[in-house]
């Protein structure tokens, strides 16, 4: 059995409906040194088997929940549990600051950057970027129904990046615009489709047919060893609008073929020639 | 100088947020009905070239107030006003029961129809259809940030006719569920790239992706005979979201490549060979 404590974080990553698969990874593992700092032995033992069922169940998308899952050994030492969930958030903190280096040197001065929701990976290059000096704008979409694009806007304001927010439908009216586009993901698929905030793959769609590249930020611990593009389950959260039900599907699915790169902290991925 | 009463229908369509080119186009001969009734002689030779250069002003992008105010004469004579304003309304009746009838016959038992927005055009299509017994359900999009979609699910319920509406940015998602596409548009150039609502040619995109037919219907008078795609001048109106300005433009452009046909009163156009 999962102690209250614990169980209660897994209530709060299956309500969280703005942050992204970065800080779900991260909430995730403190839920493990929540869980070792209560329990050792047995107990422990079957409640890592337990969460190791429970947490990529969450978001069945979400390579980020199924890799820390199999991170994090099934033992009965508290101290063991502790230290490879630390370990694992000091990763996330390392490949966040190395993507936004790597990402940052295709960030040239005049550039448009083209986005698509709230990754906190681009969020991290787009950062790492100004602070290089580089002038750029940036168009990103508001993001409906949840509007992670509207608190991406706070945080570009912040960091005094120049930005303009456009609907979610006029993401081909903007791409042609754009000399970049940058977005993030919740989980790259064996044979490499990225899955991301629905709308991303329209974005693709349009870059594409408009010569703008189109490149990907995540972390390598979104990159998921088994699953398929065809056996992603796409989450689904309830949303109506004036008495109608509207389906609300929160990720789409783009293929290898429109993506230029997929920029990890192990560097830029490109698509194998046969692609 | 153009009489009050005509004045206020150029108002309450500047205004004029939801409804599409041909309601646009019929309360446009209706101001030419009005004016006939006031004025005559020079008076009324005056106000109707003022109402030349007006009323195409409204929405330069719609070729239907464009060419209502080319097919009404600059004239002495008041009678002459109203028997052309009066065919002019005759014929956009005709149109959109031809439409229906010619579009309808594209659908077929067990299609999965996806549109973008509400065009009337595309309604009497499906109204058509069905009632012709033919068994069939619409994907349609809620259309933000006016919301004309919620107007089409209630339509299409009023009517019996099963629908799933989705958010604007899972388009993509939807358009591989789908068996064919059906548009309206606002304008067709003169080169044969359809104006429409914004997101339609990220629909047209991923139907391409996707293997699925994408058609367009309009009534022959929203195909403009001067107007290229490189010159469409494309309605911003104002839009806002937590403080922060949203750019709204209200439609974007589908090159003919994307078209499997346009669907107007005379037949369905198609691409010619060379493109």
């Amino acid at each position: 059995m999962l102690p209250p404590e614990v169980k209660s974080v897994l209530e709060e990553l299956r309500a969280e409906r703005i942050r992204g698969a970065s800080w779900m990874a991260r909430r995730g593992a403190e839920a493990y040194l929540i869980l070792a700092d209560l329990l050792e032995g047995d107990e422990l033992r079957k409640a890592l088997i337990e969460l190791r069922h429970e947490l990529p169940r969450i978001n069945p998308t979400m390579a980020s929940l199924y890799n820390l899952s199999r991170f994090i050994p099934v033992t009965d030492n508290p101290l063991l549990v502790k230290s490879r969930a630390e370990e694992f958030l000091r990763l996330i903190d390392e490949a966040k600051k190395t993507i936004g280096n790597i990402g940052s040197e295709l960030i040239e001065d005049g550039d448009t950057v083209i986005t698509h929701s709230f990754s906190s990976a681009v969020f991290e290059i787009l950062r790492t970027a100004k602070a290089k000096g580089a002038n750029f704008k940036v168009i990103l979409t508001e993001s409906a129904p949840d509007y992670e694009g509207i608190a991406l806007a706070s945080a570009l304001e912040r960091e005094g990046i120049r930005f303009e927010v456009i609907t979610d439908a006029q993401l081909g009216l903007f791409a042609r615009n754009a000399t970049i586009a940058l977005v993030g993901a919740d989980n790259v698929t064996r044979d490499g489709a990225v899955v991301n905030k629905a709308g991303t793959y329209l974005l693709a769609l349009a870059c594409h047919d408009n010569g703008v590249p189109f490149y990907v930020a995540t972390e390598s611990f979104k990159l998921h060893p088994e699953l398929k593009s065809d056996e992603v389950e796409i989450l689904e959260r309830p949303y109506a609008r004036q008495g109608y039900r509207v389906r609300n599907f929160l990720f789409d699915i783009t293929p290898w073929k429109y993506i230029r790169g997929i920029i990890t902290e192990l560097g830029i991925l490109v698509p194998p020639r046969e692609i």
